[in-house]
């Protein structure tokens, strides 16, 4: 594969993952393809930015400066930081694990989770991504995500969790019709065979641009639907919130 | 200035700032020193990576794949989501503004604010930065850097926000020196004349990595003397909590 000095510069950053985030400097140049003379003049490059830092046991992790930039992503920080505290109140009412995403393509993304001690374990975490079939956020941001995106996602092979995971094109599209309809999804055992969850979207001006859920302990749809309304009230007061400052929806 | 390929690209994404978060290509141009067809060939570059996000506006923003990559830095995110628990039973018992910084260079960085409604305003973002002697994260963090960082800070000139600022090298250092044998500052209305903040240090094995701090509606420093138990209890358990998943501190 041919690349550009800057394609290079950025397969380094892309190098490090949730699974891989310390890297030797032999590790990036092997990522990245290139010799090891090379990555370290890359890497270099970005400590001197502040895009990698160094640590004691001599492996490069992503740097505060990327972090930095990060939080002037209006789908990252931007949208968590005005809904945060919509979040902690839906928390406050419920004391259940509350979740926000956005859709990536074909993923979704986690940009906040608040994780319930005391409630079932939810494995997602901040930065993470899934996909959007076996999730409540993804029923909501896939039910609004434009035609090809959705027709990708039914062609594609989608994959079991538990016996009541959407595995059907034909279900997943009636669910993605009612989500439409109702305003509001309720995501059964997908994952695990211990948790459901309910899921509404964030919309700022005619779009969905994110989703909240609170995920409960549960053994069918009925058993969670209480929690539906607060779920409903969080994502108009984040949407509410978003179309306020929305001037500059940074 | 002569800059690399790659020097070019990350001028591109340091244009973007607080001030400044969405930007049209040619002022991306002006910002970078490049003719507007450079910078189009970077910016395109960028977006294709999704680092920068085009909005219905035309307008470039920082985009997801950044806050993602930000999202793996230990010093960010990771440590963030280490603390936030413990931010939020901070808040629970305190009701008061919660807040948690670190150090880069002479500054303080917010990693993370918890907004009390009924409480004194403040007006630090999550990824804005600080100077520090006036914060009391910022003198934890003070107290704890290098020998070289602190003569720099006490050699500069200190901006004064408020008659109680503390802008005397000489009175400063006394305040450091404090820091570091109490383990906890109060910093007295020194940003503003109604908020009074309580700092303490958030230790990873021998290096104070982060501070965190309670800003409260105050006229002295004995006003929010009750803050302090509350306060570094939370440091002392996101230290704990830092230092047990150290293995890998991503």
């Amino acid at each position: 594969m041919t690349r550009t000095a800057n394609g290079k510069l950025l397969a380094v950053l892309d190098a490090f993952s949730r699974d891989r985030p310390a890297l030797t400097l032999s590790q990036i140049a092997r990522a990245v393809g290139v010799p090891v003379s090379t990555a370290h003049r890359l890497v270099a490059e970005l400590t001197a930015w502040g895009g990698l830092e160094r640590g004691a046991d001599g492996r490069y992790r992503i740097g505060l400066r990327v972090w930095e930039l990060g939080a002037l992503a209006p789908r990252g920080l931007g949208l968590r930081e005005a809904a945060l505290p919509f979040l902690q109140d839906l928390y406050e009412v419920t004391h259940e694990n509350v979740q926000l995403a956005v859709r990536d393509e074909d993923e979704v993304v986690f940009v906040e989770r608040l994780a319930a001690p005391d409630s079932v374990t939810v494995l997602t975490q901040v930065g993470g991504r899934f996909p959007m079939p076996p999730t409540g956020v993804g029923l909501v941001l896939l039910a609004h995500a434009p035609v090809e995106v959705q027709e990708r996602v039914l062609a594609a092979p989608m994959a079991r969790y538990t016996p009541y995971t959407i595995t059907d094109p034909h279900h997943l599209r009636r669910v993605l019709a009612d989500v439409r309809r109702t305003g509001v999804v309720i995501s059964d055992r997908q994952v695990t065979t211990d948790a459901v969850s309910v899921a509404a979207p964030v919309v700022l001006g005619a779009e969905v641009v994110a989703a909240v859920s609170v995920v409960a302990r549960g053994s069918s749809a009925a058993s969670v639907r209480w929690l539906t309304p607060a779920v409903r009230a969080a994502a108009l007061a984040i949407s509410r919130t978003l179309g306020t400052s929305a001037g500059d929806p940074a």
